[in-house]
């Protein structure tokens, strides 16, 4: 017979346990820390604490957002999927176009991806919203330029996660340095993805009593 | 303007470049090695093939699997929805029923994890499938645990990318000493996650051009 830990709460139990353990947790604003908790139990490496990157204001912003009726903006389906509806107020619905035939003939016109062809259709709704990205550096990039050019409105909150080995280092150090009056959580360098995003949107949305 | 790598065409071309200049893959099996690639083109992180582990006849069993009409089960919703199904063969369907009544109350009853407790439920249907498993260690743990008991199917192949702090290594570390039969994709250690199971069922099902 193999032995493993098989209680559902014992299991809960025992990965924050672990994690409560990491020293560097200790450095972070009593509000983040639940956030950077669980982004590392959603990736199972307690080394991204040194590549984590959050604005002061987060936890602050994203409630203002959600109280003030804030819709959450994915830019694929799979985050859209992965947060926890039952955590998000009332009202507070999840948007994701990837596939939607306008994006599609949109980007194709534009040379551009789907994942940032969203943002320009989103357009002017994004304004106050909060945006999560776990995959595609070309929405974080198509953001940033639009906000640059006023050509968008301007989330409170982003929460940016793209992974991979193009852009998506580039794109977050651009958020880091400049966040352009968003509240933000980033994690610099090519890691990233949905797990980490949607971990973070759960976490902000009340999955973890501090 | 921000200067940025637009087009989807390119992203894609330079990615693969990227990850084709890792070295080590030159090791694999050229039909494994497209598996593999995939996987840290999911995750952004080259040294993860440090602890790959797959099956000699990773990629034979899972077309032929295929070719007899396997299903994937997968451990998790967002897994579900990650794997690309017009990569799939016709006919080939998706299963997860970790939200279903009956898995929470035999979980409930039982004192495990839903995501376990499908395994139960799956029982001599999961025979000469493929099962996915992009979360939950507990499932990898009762897949091996019922298979030796003789009380469920064998699958023909595993994807087993379970994540995180309690059981993750040690599950995995199981499937790779003893596979019981099955062929199989894994990574040893904490790391995993729903993004690189679907890498590997997406590249198993034809995503890349060997």
């Amino acid at each position: 017979m193999i032995d493993y830990v098989r209680a559902p709460d014992a299991i809960y139990e025992r990965s924050f346990a672990e994690i409560s353990r990491i020293g560097a947790l200790a450095a972070l604003a009593d509000d983040i820390r639940p956030v950077a908790t669980r982004i590392i139990h959603a990736c199972g490496m307690p080394d991204v604490l040194d590549d984590l990157r959050f604005s002061a204001d987060l936890v602050a912003r994203t409630r203002a957002a959600f109280d003030a009726g804030a819709d959450i903006y994915c830019d694929v389906e799979t985050l859209r999927h992965g947060v926890m509806r039952h955590l998000l107020p009332n009202g507070c619905a999840l948007h994701c176009r990837i596939s939607a035939p306008d994006v599609a003939s949109h980007a194709n016109e534009h040379g551009m991806t789907r994942a940032s062809a969203q943002v320009d259709l989103w357009g002017g709704r994004l304004d106050g919203q909060i945006m999560a990205i776990g995959n595609a550096p070309t929405t974080l990039f198509r953001l940033m330029e639009l906000i640059d050019q006023g050509k968008v409105g301007r989330p409170a909150v982003v929460i940016a996660f793209p992974v991979g080995f193009v852009g998506a280092a580039e794109s977050k150090a651009e958020l880091a340095a400049d966040p352009r009056g968003m509240a933000y959580a980033t994690l610099l360098g090519k890691r990233g993805g949905t797990a980490m995003a949607q971990a973070a949107v759960n976490a902000l949305a009340g999955g973890l009593a501090t």
